[in-house]
């Protein structure tokens, strides 16, 4: 053997570039890259939802106080047990059970590192060979990326703009057959910013339960709705449909660094017992890693004690900077946003790419924001639709004003002068 | 459809239950069943590596006062970037170049929940079709979960009794081909406690890089050697062969419950980027859950300030406690211990069954032995020589003593009579 032809017998598995490359944090990644690093100004990140840094949006004393007495305690240093520690699942089921027209129980409940986790177990445990899942479009990224990891097959459902983004259930009737395993829905919406009303989730139960299809309910932005309609968890149509409804402490609580969700089966007739699904969950959780054990020791104080000042006081900023962002769209020829938000922290705005001089696409215009203005968007082609934006309005309110500014001078920079 | 006869179109993948059969956490989640919740007498714990809920193994101030201070800096709150935070990489990063003959930079530092998470990163990227991977054999299964769930074919090479656990390197030559990626060693030793020599490992390396192998060098044990022979990494020979370095604060700080852990890259030669595993750790990452944000801002100063005394003392209970057990069992006629543990926190004691009368084999006596004891040890079977316990002596000094006293007068009830 020569030096410098030497043979290593490992390669890396490919797949994994194609599943990692379509995750918003892989295309955010390759956006803020275009940033000029020596511009002077800060630059603002509307591309993803993490408003944490922001003080306005810091989280409540109660979870930093349950923190710290549970690792002051020292009783929560231990490995955890794989379904979760009793108390948090306890804490979880009664969380939700609040909002439920039956009792959950600590059984039904499993703590994930976020809902991050509790996609890719979902996703995990339902593919088996030959299945598909239908999901929506515009959706969140991390779906279609965990599916091609697991070889489950992604077929798309529109959610409709100009129905205030309700899902097209005709085409889920269409698009479900025998080996569809569920459909996924996003509620409050990401990246849309709507929120289902109760007669539209109902729909969705009965087209389920017609093609015979469990409902994975993504409420990863549950109660973070600030317009007209209330939030309505989808476990509400559990005995309908099984429901396995994904949540966390990230959104609400403002702490996605905490890495503490859950997998919850709202399925009064046990339906996913009997087709060994729950196995599954706890098969696949056994050989994954836990949330850390004091978060967990801590989550039953930041579940129940939180104070409601504290939630109003966050709606009450997601209300002021969706408005403001929403009215300085407007102003802005180019970008139109077919429905104002009334959830989450993101809206989707439609790109008239015909006003526009030398922008070639959503990528493009990304791009050169990032580039010439320190603004951080989503191209909507990361969410699956082309020539639509992705914009965050979870960022204190005088960051949105001056991002906004700057989105307005850009595209006035770009327009097409008129003939 | 008529009621009852609804057909679900989803179905749990069944290669999650063989997978998930064979973790350590799963044998003894069924050998604990066996313990009699009416026996008044406390159970105590031989059977997992974690022995933190023992006052005299309580972490360390200065771990926990990181921890806290991270959480009310409210700096923390925010998503982990994908490979971790930079402080955090680069404390890593320093602390293990403290042994090495080179510096490590930050950027070979991948931070992982636990070292588990990063076994399971490193077995997915090297999981192409076809390819296999050396294990040690008696060994830590969940390499052999992971493997099974990637597709990745195992071959076990032995861990020799008779020559103080240290690896049959005859048998990683015959079994090594061109599909080999990478072969595994566990040092400080689970389940053996052996510490492998300098001399050892270089001839480890010199294996490896004939074979054209990488090795994936689990020194999740790191430090906890007690014994004659000092702890040496096995990045020490990265310049010989290419080595992914797994560890984490589980061990040494006694916080398996908190989740953080590393997948290191030493290879001064850069082969591990040439080959593109750099990139698809990188991939699979972008796709998994992070280590929570304040522990990873916390780690500089765990790593740096954590005082001396407090690794002293530990290493001081874990001879201590060492020694009772090797001790203890001599007294034990059944089972005898081919070797005293040098480090990490078991061993492995070899059963004869022909001196007992009604115990059909290992998982048979840690079965009885819960039900009527109330300690729990490991079946040997599980981490893959069967008829052997794996007894975990990371306890404190006191309950080890009483276990030890329990396992004694287990096996005189059922020793065989004389004839
Ligand atoms: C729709 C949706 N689901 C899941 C997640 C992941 O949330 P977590 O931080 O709880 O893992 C996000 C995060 O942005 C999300 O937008
Ligand atoms: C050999 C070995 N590797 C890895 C691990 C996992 O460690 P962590 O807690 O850092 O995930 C263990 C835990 O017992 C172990 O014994």
């Amino acid at each position: 053997m020569k030096n410098g032809t030497k043979r290593w017998g490992f390669v890396a598995n490919q797949e994994l570039n194609t599943a990692s490359g379509i995750t918003v944090r892989g295309v955010l990644n390759m956006v803020m890259a275009a940033v000029d690093p020596e511009d002077p100004r800060s630059t603002i990140p509307l591309g993803h939802g993490d408003p944490s840094k922001f003080p306005c949006f810091r989280t409540s004393e109660v979870a930093e106080d349950a923190i710290v007495e549970a690792v002051r305690s020292a009783k929560f240093n231990h490995y955890s047990p794989t379904v979760g520690i009793l108390p948090a699942r306890r804490a979880i089921a009664e969380y939700l059970s609040l909002d439920l027209p039956y009792k959950l129980s600590p059984d039904d409940v499993f703590l994930t590192l976020g809902a991050t986790q509790a996609i890719e177990i979902s996703l995990t445990v339902l593919a088996r060979p030959g299945a598909n899942i239908l999901l929506p479009r515009p959706g969140f990224p991390y779906y279609e990326a965990r599916a091609a990891f697991s070889h489950l097959e992604v077929r798309h459902f529109d959610l409709l703009p100009e129905k205030g983004w309700e899902i097209d259930l005709d085409a889920v009737e269409a698009l479900a057959d025998e080996n569809t395993a569920a459909m996924v829905i996003i509620n409050p919406g990401n990246p849309c910013g709507n929120v289902f009303s109760y007669q539209h989730l109902e729909k969705v139960a009965e087209t389920a339960k017609k093609r015979g299809i469990l409902v994975i309910a993504d409420e990863v932005y549950d109660h973070l709705a600030f317009g007209s309609k209330p939030f309505v968890p989808m476990g509400i149509f559990g005995s309908t449909v099984p429901v396995l409804t994904i949540g966390s402490i990230s959104k609400r609580w403002i702490v996605p660094g905490w890495r503490v969700g859950w997998l919850v089966t709202s399925d009064p007739s046990e339906i996913l017992k009997k087709t060994k699904i729950v196995d599954g969950i706890k098969g696949c959780l056994n050989i994954s890693s836990d949330p850390v054990t004091f978060i967990q020791g801590a989550l039953p104080q930041i579940l129940e004690k939180t104070n409601k000042d504290f939630f109003r006081k966050i709606i009450n900023i997601l209300r002021q900077s969706s408005d403001i962002c929403y009215e300085k769209i407007k102003e802005i020829d180019c970008i139109t946003c077919p429905q104002k938000p009334e959830g989450s922290m993101f809206l989707m705005v439609k790109l008239n790419l015909s006003l526009l001089e030398d922008i070639n696409d959503d990528i493009d215009f990304c791009y050169k924001l990032a580039k010439e203005e320190c603004v951080i968007v989503l191209p909507g082609i990361a969410v699956g639709i082309k020539n639509w934006l992705r914009i965050t309005f979870a960022v204190e309110p005088a960051s949105l004003e001056e991002a906004m500014g700057r989105i307005k001078s850009f595209c006035q920079r770009h327009a097409k002068r008129p003939q």
